[in-house]
C-alpha cells in the first residue's frame, strides 16, 4: 500500500515528505495507521548524524499513537480497530530480561531493531523500489507503519491519540524514571537538570510522588513558567552563579538532594547531577543520551560515601503492561499531557517541528496526519 | 599514663616503636587497652604519604579490639571491663545521617576525626611533649588509646580479641558490602576483584547470601586457594587473557554478573567491575580506596542500560548496632574469621607486618600487645 511519510535520506538533511510503499504485516507483525506523532530529541540526534547506530535512508519517528489496521499470522493480542502506542522498548514477556522482574529492556527484537529492520531481517518500507530502514522499531513518521506485535501497547480507545502519543517516549520516560528507577518517596528533595519534555515529566512525576522540594535547573529561564505548572518549587539558572552548579544545589539544600535527574545528555551535567546528591544516600539518574564516545567521570569517593549512579531507559516502564494505566491516569485527570503540547501542526510541516525543537521554542509539537 | 605505641613520624618512613604519653579520657571519651590489632591497606596508604588527608606525626591503626579501662564524664553505655571494637565510622544515633535510616556515615565526630584530633579539637597522645595525631578516630597502634564513646562497639566478652579485631575493618567491610549495600539475593552471580582481606570477606558474604556463582579475580593466583575456602566457585587471572577482563567475565556468565565488587582501589578495575555487570540490573560496588585525585569513568550508556554504580564504606554497617551480632555469628560458627589470620606476631614486629602486606604475603597479620 501507499503511505504518506517523511524520509531521512541522509544525515544532516531535511526530511523529504513523499509517498512510500508499505508492505503488509508478516507473521507476528501488525500494520498500524499512525494518527499523530511528535518529534523527540532522539529523532533529531539520529538525523544529525551524531548517532553512530543511525541507519540511512530511514523512516524516523518513535513517539506516536494510532489504530491497528491489519494483523499478520499468529497475532493474538491485537485486532483491527485497537488503539495502540508503538514501543521502542518491546515487551515479549518471555525473554531473560522480561522474566527477570528487574528491567524493562526486553531483548526479543533488539538485534534487528538496532539494524533498522523487522525481526525477519527485512524492511516493509520502500520508495521507488529502494528499501528504507525502520527506526527504533516504530517509524511513526509514516502514516502506515508495521511493527512487531510485542512492540505495541493496546490502550483505551477513548483517549485522544493526538495527546497520548506523547506517552510513546518523553512523558513516560520522565515519570517512569521517578516512579520505577528512583522510586522517589514522599518528602524527598529532587533536582532536575534540563527542562525539555523529559525534565518536565520528571517534575510532574516528582510532584505525583509527593516530593517536598523540586529544583528545576536550566540555562533557559523561559522554561521556568512551565516547570512551575508541573510542580517545580525552586528555579536555578546556572548562568546566574559563578560556583559550580553542584555546589549551588548542595548549598541550597543543606548538603544535597535525595534524587537528581539528568535530562539533557551532557556528560558534564551528568557529573554535576551526581555530585549535587546528598552524601550517604543521594541517587542520580541519567536519562539524557550523550554523544557517541563521550564518557562520564567522577571521583570514586563520591560513590564510596554513599551516592548512587543509575540510568533509566523509557523510565524503566514495561510498555504493554504499564502504558494502559498511564493512559487511564491521563483520562482520570491524574496525569497531565496537554501541557506538554506547545504546537499542533499538519504532518507535512515536520521539518518546521524539528526547527522549533532545536531552537528551544517547543516542548512537543504534535503532528497530525 | 605511659603506653607502648608505634609512631608514624613522617610519610614513607618505618614506624618507631616507643613509649608515648596518653592523657585520660575527657567528657564523652573512653580509655581502651588494645589487646590485638591488625594492619590494613588503609594504614599503609596513609603511611605512604598518598593520602592527602594524612596527618603526621600520628598514631595509626584502626582495626583492633580491646578492653575499656576508664570512662570520662557522661559516658553511660560503657564501663571498665567491657570488651570493645573501635569504630572509624561512629554511630551516635542522633545526627541527620544516623536518623536517615539510609546510611552508616554518622557525622557526629567526622570533622575532628578527619583532622586527627578528638572532638574537643585536641589530642590525647604525645611524645616528649610533642603532640601526636589520632588516626581514623581509633589509633589502635597504641596499647592505650582514647576514643569517643560513640566510636566503640560493645561486644561479647567471650570472643577472642585477637580474632574479632578483624571485625574493626576488613571482614565487616566485605560482608557488609554484600549484605547491606548490594543486598545480594540467593542464586545471584557475583564477581570479586582483588583477593585481599576485603575481597575474601566479600566472597564469604556472597556465600552466606547463597550466591550461585562467585568469581574470584586476582593477578596473583596464590590467592585462589584461600578464595576457594571462603566459597569462590570460579577463578580468573586477568593475565591469562588478552581480552579486557570485563569481556572475559561477560563471556563466562552469559551476559555479565548480577553484582560485582572492586576491592583494590584501582580506578581502571572499577570501570571493569561496572562493565562486567549484566545489562538491565547488574550492580557494581566500589569498596577500594583510590589514590588522591584519581577518577572513574565509563560511557553513560552503561548506566542508561540498567547497570548501577555504588560504593560502600565499612560495608554500610552501623558499628554499635550491628557489630555485636557479627561477633555472635563468629562465636556460633556462622562467620569465619580465623582463616583471614595468616600471621600472628608481637606488636613490636609491626614494620614487618607492613612489609608482608606490601609483598602480598599476608592477608592479615594480627599483632599482639
Amino acid at each position: 500500500m501507499k503511505s504518506r511519510a517523511a524520509i531521512a535520506w541522509e544525515a544532516g538533511k531535511p526530511l523529504e515528505i513523499a509517498e512510500i510503499d508499505v508492505e503488509g504485516p508478516k507473521a507476528g507483525e501488525v500494520l498500524v495507521q499512525i494518527k499523530a506523532t511528535s518529534v523527540c530529541h532522539t529523532d533529531a540526534f539520529t538525523l544529525s548524524g551524531a548517532d553512530p547506530e543511525g541507519n540511512f535512508p530511514a523512516v524516523l519517528g518513535h513517539e506516536g499513537a494510532g489504530v491497528v489496521q491489519e494483523v499478520g499470522e499468529g497475532v493474538t493480542s491485537l485486532k483491527p480497530g485497537d488503539h495502540v502506542i508503538p514501543l521502542y522498548t518491546a515487551e515479549c514477556g518471555q525473554c531473560k530480561f522480561c522474566l527477570s522482574g528487574k528491567t524493562n529492556l526486553c531483548s526479543s527484537v533488539r538485534a534487528t531493531q538496532g539494524k533498522g529492520v523487522m525481526p525477519d531481517g527485512t524492511s516493509r518500507f520502500s520508495k521507488d523500489g529502494q528499501s528504507l530502514h525502520h527506526y527504533m522499531g516504530c517509524s511513526t513518521f509514516s502514516e502506515y507503519t508495521v511493527l512487531p506485535e510485542v512492540s505495541l501497547a493496546k490502550v483505551s480507545s477513548e483517549a485522544p491519540l493526538d495527546k497520548i502519543c506523547l506517552l510513546g517516549c518523553g512523558v513516560t520516560t520522565g515519570i517512569g524514571a521517578v516512579m520505577n528507577t528512583a522510586k522517589v518517596e514522599p518528602g524527598a528533595t529532587v533536582a532536575v537538570f534540563g527542562l525539555g519534555a523529559i525534565g518536565l515529566a520528571v517534575i510532574q512525576g516528582a510532584q505525583m510522588a509527593k516530593a517536598s522540594r523540586i529544583i528545576a535547573i536550566d540555562v533557559n529561564p523561559d522554561k521556568f513558567d512551565l516547570a512551575r505548572q508541573f510542580g517545580a518549587t525552586d528555579f536555578v539558572n546556572p548562568k546566574d552563579y559563578s560556583d559550580p552548579i553542584q555546589q549551588v544545589i548542595v548549598d541550597l539544600t543543606d548538603g544535597g538532594v535525595d534524587y537528581s535527574f539528568e535530562c539533557i545528555g551532557n556528560v558534564n551535567v551528568m557529573r554535576s547531577a551526581l555530585e549535587c546528591c546528598h552524601k550517604g544516600w543521594g541517587e542520580s539518574i541519567i536519562i539524557g543520551v550523550a554523544g557517541a564516545g563521550e564518557e562520564i567521570s567522577t571521583r570514586p569517593f563520591q560513590l564510596v560515601t554513599g551516592r548512587v549512579w543509575k540510568g533509566s531507559a523509557f523510565g524503566g516502564v514495561k510498555g504493554r503492561s504499564e502504558l494502559p494505566s498511564y493512559v487511564d491516569d491521563y483520562m482520570n485527570g491524574k496525569l497531565k499531557i496537554d501541557e506538554f503540547v506547545t504546537q499542533d501542526m499538519a504532518f507535512e510541516e515536520i521539518n518546521e517541528a524539528f526547527e522549533l525543537l532545536h531552537a528551544g521554542k517547543s516542548i512537543r509539537t504534535v503532528l497530525h496526519y
